[in-house]
């Protein structure tokens, strides 16, 4: 009989396909002490478990380069300075030359370093504390001569089965076999869904006990719209769902048709849908995706998973690929946004009590100003590849507006007196996601030549809660009113100086949140490529008068729930 | 010849007296191991500088507590704690059975602790590593027969001069004898800075070398309103700062004459002047100060310093004392604001990536029902005895306000039914410190009885930046349009409703801000007691209607200097 196992669905589609499990193998051994005789075989098995390890984890690191990005390497990087760090290693070799066996020194000093690090109550050391838990495993594998399950190695279509995914697994999934993934653990936004949805991957993730029901090698299904995850399935629902699979199929090559359309809504009004996109790679799919623009392109990939600030030419290098590949459509690019969470081991920032509220983005950019300038610098150059816009994060004065652009102006006469190419009519915008600017959006506005509200930040500013924050994360609420006056009040003051908003937030490519942003006025949509479809066709669907009465009426709602009621109400009748 | 050294005025008034150093005694000691035959005496003189160090401690606590209020008492709790503490006397015993002298083995542990803890980054961390420097200081001059220079020793007036002061310095500081201080390092917010602007003693922080210029016994002159001393002063100096002295004297005894007027406008407009208060004991200060009310009574000093929960009795009795008196004059008091950066060692509280957007406050309070209707309750038995408003803190949604009048009035009936007396008409009011919460003021108006506005953390969220992190520091912007627009569309939407709105942050006695707040219509004005008369006296030298132009312009302005330039010409035409 079948069995229906309800979890998170992380990343649309169907999945039929057979179990894989990535149980791994016994690891236990017996603590035993070793004669002087076994010390040389044994420090032997020491380094050269540690040996093959590094071969792996370099394989593993450039492998998720080349798929998923280099921001998902990074995480390798770190795996990889555990595996050469001599204060992991000096330990082990020490309690190994007292005559403790390879496993039970690697075992003891792993241990003594989680405590301590999982004792620092706090997210970064938390994290230094599962690198070296991840890394030790790899490690205690190879010297108790057990193999660990690789994703890498399957080469057949399967659905995998898992307690969670680490990074080192979804880093090696191969999308022509992985047709979709199940874990016990985790939420929407757990490192594996938001992998599964960048890879396109049909998942379910926190189900509780998917390792404990599903059987390795029989038929399981996957609904990753839904988050119900079929065990057993009769014949009767193989063949519904093989139905449904089709329809979903269906309707993506229904959706694909809209590739070359316009955006435009029921009654003629155009906007723009743009894609975000993080690295050069991600081009392809935007475009796949019938992105009219890139309407934020991050660009910290280029600052981490390394060991150096990237050169002018590595970056002038990339914004061309980018430019070159979107073909003249207009691409908004960020400048460096580190800082706050995101840190580089090769800039000595300072640990912040409230890192979300400090030294980040371009508050740090104006004090490192070689690092900006080769920023602007490769950027100017790269202008006359394409439509290239530019874009400040977290400016919250005028005054840290009008000197980045000042430093913009001059490496631009710097480029033309050396005789470099730099185009003129170069937009340079601002990211709107501190409630000041969007308090004071009309004295920007005479200023910019666009804004881009940054969602996320602003959310979290407007309503003081740190959205990765559990205890808090009730009131990360995107249809607060006081959000959407926020944001109506940004457009406005671009509006009424002949200038344009877009919003590349997570909330723009929401379905709620469409109509109530068409109606406030927004010209451009930036989202992840793969929502683009989806929001084009809610887009034609959608009247522009009609969610202009929607969203006047959301103005004046007291709280989420009233506007959550009238977005339905002006979508549904 | 005389010598001035510039440093940062902390506390105004003028001090001239002689020079009283806390330089401490040569703590150093000469490193050598014991004979198996001093074991004994080398433990027992870790065992009686420890007890010694406690006795001193807590003799040194319950001053602070007396003098300066429980909130400052909570270090020495810290400290004690340290000084109890088997992790820490564990390994220093160890040490001395190892045959290590006992300075010996309380530096070496002293010092892995200390590079342990501070090695962590962390601010929390790092606060531990300085309590167990101070402790340990303490210990080791009581292990080497010195003593530490005590200030509570000091029988003559004069003027101390410090590298810094510690807490324990502080605390132990008698206003009868200490006329003035002077250090080298500190800032206008450090700890030494914030205590003697309540103990009211001139000091100037930030001199650099103020330790190395001044002589011990000569005459030293202090200027804590312009950040002048003056080093080995001329007979004609010391008679011009005498002058000087007598006229700041005279200002305050004309200020004095101010206590029992009306705050009034130039053109007969009443608003009220308030005072922020922590403890029942700051009700006398603000009294003397001409308060009209009490603005905001911080409930946290319950809390803190202690090893359990304040009961409902406990909580009564300071409210009713703080309400008795002030003799029927309005006194606001905040509910529970822990959480964020204040901790409470009994109550578990998560330890967060950014506390300032984290659980606290109101957050807290409604998930620890308990402990938040013992405070309600505790309220509402205490409004029989004056004029009591309640006020919520951190209130970023209505729901959050509803919920909490809830609980109010549910205990309301509660305590009726058990026949106790509460009164009918008791004000209940939000704190404004959210920037959802400014925005949707008018949504809230219609439910509240009262605003007050809590600057200092509008300004921090407003901005996205930490006060308290020096490299985000300038975008700590008080005048700023953008918190101004905020501040107006608060008073605004107050007045619409029939409303009242006050402000309690640093910003409501600031002489620049003032003028500001008269012309956006603010209806209270509640700071610390000593800034009351000056603010009394400067309203009554300004033009409301005048103001009403000043605040109309500056939220047309573009940035904190323009808006700075208006008050300028504003109030000196």
């Amino acid at each position: 009989m079948s069995n229906i196992l309800k979890g998170i669905g992380a990343s649309d589609g169907i999945a039929i396909e057979k179990v894989y499990s990535l149980e791994e193998p016994d690891l236990s051994f017996k603590k035993k002490t070793i004669e002087e005789g076994e010390l040389g075989s044994e420090l032997e098995n020491f380094k050269n478990s540690f040996n093959q390890s590094k071969v792996e984890v370099t394989k593993i690191r450039n492998h998720a380069e080349e798929v998923v990005g280099p921001e998902h390497a990074a995480i390798f990087d770190a795996h990889l300075l555990v595996l050469d760090d001599p204060e992991f290693l000096g330990p082990i070799e020490t309690a190994i030359n007292g005559l403790k066996s390879a496993p039970q020194a690697l075992v003891e000093t792993r241990d003594q370093f989680v405590t301590i690090f999982e004792s620092m109550d706090n997210e970064y050391m938390q994290e230094r504390a599962a690198d070296i838990k991840d890394v030790s495993k790899r490690v205690l594998a190879h010297m108790l001569g057990k193999e660990l399950p690789n994703p890498a190695n399957i080469s057949e279509p399967v659905v995998i089965v898992a307690e969670d995914l680490t990074p080192s697994d979804t880093a090696q999934l191969d999308k022509k076999f992985v047709k979709g993934f199940v874990t016990n653990i985790g939420g929407r936004t757990s490192h594996s869904a938001i992998m599964s949805r960048s890879l396109e991957i049909p998942a379910v993730v926190g189900t509780k006990n998917v390792t404990e029901e599903a059987v390795i090698g029989e038929t399981i299904i996957v609904d990753g719209t839904t988050g119900d995850v079929i065990i057993h399935p009769s014949e009767d629902e193989i063949l519904a769902y093989r139905e449904k699979e089709k329809e979903v199929l269906a309707e993506k090559e229904e959706l694909l048709k809209l590739v070359d359309s316009k955006t435009e809504t029921n009654d003629g009004v155009h906007v723009e849908l743009a894609a975000n996109i993080g690295t050069p790679e991600d081009v392809e799919g935007a475009v796949r995706h019938g992105a009219e623009g890139v309407g934020l392109f991050r660009t910290e990939f280029l600052y981490m998973g390394r060991n150096e600030l990237p050169t002018e030419d590595e970056q002038y290098e990339s914004y061309k690929a980018v430019l070159e590949g979107m073909d003249g459509k207009p691409v908004v690019v960020r400048t460096i946004d580190i800082g706050g969470d995101k840190e580089l081991p090769y800039l000595d920032l300072p640990k912040e009590m409230n890192p979300f509220l400090g030294y980040r983005a371009i508050r740090m950019a104006l004090e490192n100003q070689d690092l900006f300038r080769t920023q602007l610098r490769a950027l100017l150059r790269s202008s006359v590849h394409g439509n290239l816009k530019i874009m400040f994060p977290m400016i919250a004065t005028l005054e840290e507006f009008n000197e980045a652009k000042a430093l913009l102006l001059e490496e631009k006469e710097n480029l033309k007196s050396e005789g470099i190419e730099v185009k003129d009519d170069i937009e340079v915008g601002i990211m709107v996601e501190i409630p000041s600017t969007a308090v004071l959006a009309d004295q920007f506005a005479k200023e910019v030549d666009f804004f881009s509200i940054g969602t996320n930040d602003l959310i979290q500013y407007t309503m003081a809660a740190d959205r990765m924050n559990e205890k808090v994360s009730y009131l990360y609420q995107p249809y607060h009113p006081a959000l959407l006056r926020l944001i109506q009040n940004v457009i406005q003051a671009s509006h009424n100086e002949g200038k344009w908003t877009g919003m590349c937030g997570e909330m723009a490519g929401d379905t709620h949140a469409v109509p109530l942003l068409l109606g406030l006025g927004l010209d451009e949509f930036s989202m992840s490529g793969t929502s683009i479809l989806k929001a084009r066709r809610q887009i034609s669907e959608l009247n522009k008068a009609d969610m202009e009465q929607l969203a006047s009426a959301a103005l004046k709602a007291k709280n989420t729930e009233d506007v959550l009621k009238l977005v339905k109400e002006f979508t549904e009748r």
